[in-house]
């Protein structure tokens, strides 16, 4: 791998702590990685801990009540530090050849803006940056040359294989099917938020999980991918494949299907992200497939899974249906893990929501949002429509 | 897809036929090809309905007594006609961007090498050039600049996800497992021909097809693909896949597998081969997972099946040894579709054959040939070998 520098918008969470390892695996192998910038919430010890094996030359934390604990830390490890909103921009706007994008939610999007004005090269791991502003972010990054390298496990298998991006066909999403995958429609009704947690292959975020039990998730990751690698909607499958050992397909004009499998350890992806347009050495666990036995597929199920067709549905109608879906979701998911609405209620809101806002006199919801700020007035629309549907449906 | 030259050597075949449909059907799409010549060995009525449809400048028949007919037949569409070996021959030396070398079996190898010679980019059928003459083929290949594409579904499938060959950590060839996957031993022992033919998956020859059933074909495909990708025996696993649905893979150090898939056409692979490093629309039926249901995987049991120990322990021992062991079981094949030996006696026919060579005062087997001469020398000394042990164990 050629030495290059980079920076980390979010090192303290797991993809980024997982970024930390890889490159500490590359550095122990030789390779040169100057890091330029970090960022974290407000988890002080991990960002120490970080910065004690990265030598960052600056972090950032978001809280900024916490800068001057930070300064106190940092400065015995030479680390330049700031807080505060303004300082997680500049920490993508540092110079540095690769920034990893794994702040989680709207707070990743200036800083990672930020990156791709100057043309990094912007490894992908928070999805607001294409589900909520995915045309404005695809042309920002085409107009000043910074390369995205998505992360996110399906479409980075997408990414491995895309060698003729003139001649696809199609694109297959895979998808666990979540902890409901066999349950009867009677029992998602009354499924607890900790029964929609449970999922049967990753260990994720509550929110996160929700979405995998919705396929929800993977309605947004369709979202993504349409904006990521300029696909309809009509052209992207999704394929419920329970093991989650073929991250995703690429199909090609001459029958031909190609396929990224591993085992799920997000440091695959990231190592391929870094090492990119190479590949690293990584000690990942090794897929054995005499050992896995058996994959199956089977077509997702439409009826219980609505979320699926409310994405579609999204991205045909237009960038601005797409921000209101992800964020009247995300009121969503909160009104049932606060116990307020069933699981089948989630759906239901987001689809009520959007029916509100395309009905809306503002029509807000019909043209493309041209700037971030109009990005935000559609997001927040979408929650205010979702949080009354919520409501009334808590109320009932 | 460029507008360009092709031959076909062995138009009348499986294979042969299959390209002459892709042909047909890129040129329907405006490709423009024009092809130069076409060989077929005495099937004349299906070398004069390829040459209809294909309209070579020049065609070749092997049976020199077809020369007159041939000429009767072909003259009214304007096709230069030669016979025998040195009109195959002449075949692959005429000027062609691309060359099918689909003859089956060692007659293949002269007019292949009069193609690599030129420089041509050769899609490789025939088995022969590799398992045969593996590293004289290859070096001519790269001392003429010839570009190697395979069209063996498994070679073809590493080929297209062969992204960075300098990053492979292992090849993984897949294999049906044949008619005896799940059989017990003794009812191997007393296989009959026409159960040893019965494959599931695939039609196909006789011979190849008891190749197939004892992996012996597996065995073969592992030496061409050590030679053809340059990895040693130990970096190609072989997996027993019955689907046949992922027709290889290839592993990464970071941990990624690529995979290619497809439904079993050969129309697919030739097509790849014939567009690269672009793709073909080829109607071969699409890929339908969701379908297929289920993909499994074991590992082979070297107990039932010692072909594959056997080819990796000639791999090990050298070209000479590769060389030795296709000749051997191309009569221990023989001899047990004669109903000579039983269908176990294969593998025993080969591996005593291999200790009789390797035991030999002559030490044929312990040095690489350095000439096709010499390679016919090993290949005689192995057939021999092989008919005396078929014969003593035919005898018992």
């Amino acid at each position: 791998m050629t030495a290059r520098s980079v920076s980390i918008l979010g090192v303290t969470g797991s993809i980024g702590q997982s970024t930390r390892r890889v490159i500490e695996e590359v550095r122990a192998q030789g390779a040169e990685i100057q890091v330029e910038a970090v960022t974290a919430g407000a988890n002080l010890p991990a960002l120490v801990e970080a910065c004690r094996s990265l030598r960052p030359r600056f972090a950032a934390v978001a809280d900024p009540a916490l800068l001057l604990d930070a300064r106190d830390a940092l400065a015995p490890l030479g680390v330049e530090v700031g807080a505060g909103v303004g300082a997680l921009e500049e920490a993508g706007a540092r110079r540095a050849d690769w920034v990893m994008s794994a702040i989680v939610g709207a707070a990743g999007l200036t800083p990672t803006m930020a990156a791709v004005r100057r043309g990094a090269s912007v490894a992908l791991a928070n999805k607001e940056c294409l589900v909520c502003a995915g045309p404005l972010f695809i042309e920002a990054a085409k107009a000043h040359g910074a390369r995205l390298l998505p992360v996110d496990s399906e479409h980075n298998a997408i990414f491995q294989v895309l060698t003729h991006p003139e001649r696809v066909e199609k694109l297959t999403l895979t998808a666990s099917g979540g902890p409901f995958r066999t349950a009867s429609k009677e029992a998602m009704a009354v499924a607890t938020p900790d029964q929609a947690c449970a999922h049967p292959r990753w260990s994720m975020g509550r929110k996160i999980s929700v979405d995998s039990a919705t396929l929800m998730n993977k309605g947004l990751e369709l979202i993504e991918a349409s904006y990521l690698f300029g696909f309809k909607s009509d052209l992207i499958d999704v394929l419920v494949h329970p093991q989650s050992t073929i991250h995703s397909l690429v199909h090609y004009v001459d029958g031909s299907v190609l396929a990224q499998m591993a085992t799920p350890d997000m440091r695959i992806p990231i190592a391929y992200a870094l090492a990119w347009p190479d590949r690293a050495l990584v000690s990942a666990a090794r897929l054995d497939l005499a050992g896995v036995g058996q994959l199956t597929f089977e077509a997702p199920d439409s009826e219980r899974f609505p979320a699926l067709g409310l994405c579609r549905a999204a991205l045909n109608r237009g960038a601005a249906a797409t921000t209101a879906i992800s964020a009247a979701n995300e009121i969503a998911v909160e009104a049932f893990l606060s116990g307020r609405i069933g699981f089948l209620d989630i759906c239901r809101v987001v689809e009520e929501a959007m029916s509100e806002l395309e009905g809306a006199e503002s029509g807000l919801i019909a043209k493309s949002p041209t700037s971030f700020d109009e990005v935000a007035a559609v997001d927040q629309a979408a929650r205010g429509a979702a949080q009354r549907i919520a409501g009334s449906l808590a109320a009932a």
